[in-house]
């Protein structure tokens, strides 16, 4: 936790008092105590200090001051087909930490049907892991994020409605024949759509209809990688190929 | 387990017998059955195909045909500053899967005392970690793997007389002001080093003794990433750099 992270609501008058996980963190932790500043951030909001005013029993009283703005974003979404719930959580904390504006959990052929029933899903829970991702990065601002349970109608009618602003669409499979490079050419500062598989990959089905929608097979090469490796690597991939002039 | 991965020692006459947790994974996750063909590798050696030719009790017994290289590794080494041994664990089949070559498990000011001393760590046994990342990648090659439980003679002795040849030498830190890119300049396949220090960062004593050695600072950005994250986000950089005409 490099960073504690407030709610909007929870601030009353530039003071907040926590109770929680971030009361015991600053505690136990960092072994902070009074007097002591603390990096803080406001979801949605700005990024700044909380000095310590109290500390009793379980509370932490913060007064807050608000400064600066977060790290940007680089413009870029993910695909994924939903991995399994340990994992879900893991990948999901990892992309937020990188920074990506929205996530579309997908179903696809290879995704385990037992996935799509977990109750992270089912109750659409997503806030611990993005806030662990938000509180490593120092970031503030949440993604956005939708679970689609049917592919085709995602791929077909919500691709093209919803997404129309996302002009370089990349999607992730061994077959293709170019490298992440070659499919996202000159990207600077245009908004990608990266798409991610399930473990055993998409199936020619599925790689076909999303190339309908204008997705560019790239390969990451002869090495299969876990999702929680092919995440950050192709995230970083990007990252990169928007700072080469 | 993408890859059925086997000790040359347990070869005879192109047979092996498995009745380990390779034997329950082609029995429980993969439900193969006698005459089905599986993906194999032997250890530092080739890739091929085992033949399911008798299942009984625990055993499976496979006919294996040995017939191409495991891809390539791009020539990259990673110095790790000793994390968790959860993470450690995870991020050496991550780093493996990725294909580096060296893996250097080092002391600094930030790694916790009792990271040092975990049976891990102890017992210098990454075997697990590192056949599962084999496993994954579709690999056979296993990475050198050495502890270095002091920082200085590390860094004074080993790395001059044992590292020559790794020329290009780069340093995750948060304060460095060039990108890996500028950093890493052009890396084709000229031996890389990456050096990622451990939770909170390097000390600037270790970042001097890192430059007089030729180091060259980069960093990330803004956002602090997991190891588990920064780790395949920059070989996946290094990876791309490499591409680049």
């Amino acid at each position: 936790m490099n960073l504690i992270l407030l709610d909007p609501k929870e601030l009353t008058d530039h003071h907040v008092t926590l109770s929680d996980r971030r009361a015991e963190h600053i505690r136990k932790i960092l072994r902070a105590s009074v007097g002591d500043t603390l990096r803080v951030g406001v979801l949605g909001g700005l990024l700044g200090t909380g000095c310590i005013r109290e500390m009793t029993g379980k509370n932490v009283v913060l007064a807050v001051h608000l400064t600066s703005e977060p790290p940007p974003c680089p413009p870029t979404d993910l695909i994924l087909a939903v991995p399994r719930p340990i994992m879900l959580k893991r990948v999901l904390a990892q992309a937020v930490s990188m920074g990506v504006t929205r996530i579309f959990l997908i179903n696809a052929n290879r995704v385990e049907k037992s996935f799509f029933s977990s109750t992270l899903i089912q109750n659409n829970d997503f806030r611990e892991p993005l806030c662990l991702g938000l509180e490593q990065a120092m970031d503030t601002r949440m993604p956005e994020i939708s679970v689609h349970p049917r592919f085709r109608p995602f791929v077909e009618d919500f691709l093209p409605e919803q997404l129309s602003d996302c002009l370089t669409r990349l999607l992730a499979h061994p077959d293709g024949d170019r490298t992440l490079a070659q499919a996202a050419g000159g990207l600077r500062e245009q908004r990608a759509l990266l798409a991610i598989g399930p473990e055993g990959g998409w199936v020619d089905f599925e790689v076909e209809h999303l190339k309908k929608q204008g997705f560019i097979p790239f390969s990451l090469g002869a090495r299969i990688l876990r999702v929680d490796t092919a995440v950050p690597a192709l995230l970083g991939q990007l990252s990169l190929l928007r700072q080469l002039p």
